[in-house]
């Protein structure tokens, strides 16, 4: 599929929407969910247009999957996460219920986050 | 916090413990869960001695951190998951509600994984 240049992480990476940024670097983007699910709930993507996690596996460069990995901890530091942790997710696709076709790692901590999965 | 290599996800790459194999690499080992909450639920773990995400961003070489998002779409394409997609998570530390303290991937999938965050 296609990368949808009008989604709205893409926009927000244009600065078309604005957002609460919490770590940018040149590959890299972090902002705060506009819908928390947790007492901290930020969007970690990259700035490259990658439609999900296996898109990004095939096609984005080693730096961009580096610099990516490389932010993670900066990101917790910065949330003061390091001590207590947090949940990463991501979605790809219709099983996984993704909603932006954007790449993002759902950040989610603060508080203990519960159980890996819903009840279906 | 110190790696302790007598976790059980050391003791599978090692091999002093069996797994059900579904991908290796040189860097990679993925390997279905023993109590799947999915239909298909699948760990995907670095070989590297890495306590979780902060660890492995911090201190694994750019080529393990590159290899474990190349091996991504390969494993999901093993499993049949390209087309309808996947939830990966990793959880870190207390909060996250970490089990096992080698960085582990659970890739869930094999039909609609559920809500991102089950109720608190």
């Amino acid at each position: 599929m296609a990368y949808d240049p009008n989604n709205v992480f893409a926009k927000i990476i244009r600065g078309e929407i604005p957002c609460k940024k919490v770590y940018e670097d040149d590959h890299v983007l972090a902002f705060h969910d506009i819908h928390p699910r947790r007492k901290i709930h930020v969007m970690i993507i990259p700035k490259g247009p990658h439609e999900n996690a296996s898109a990004f596996g095939e096609n984005a460069t080693d730096a961009e999957i580096v610099a990516l990995w490389r932010a993670i901890p900066k990101i917790a530091a910065e949330l003061g996460m390091t001590e207590k942790g947090y949940r990463l997710v991501t979605n790809c696709g219709e099983h996984g219920h993704q909603e932006v076709p954007h790449l993002h790692f759902h950040m989610l901590g603060g508080e203990p986050v519960g159980h890996l999965v819903s009840p279906l």
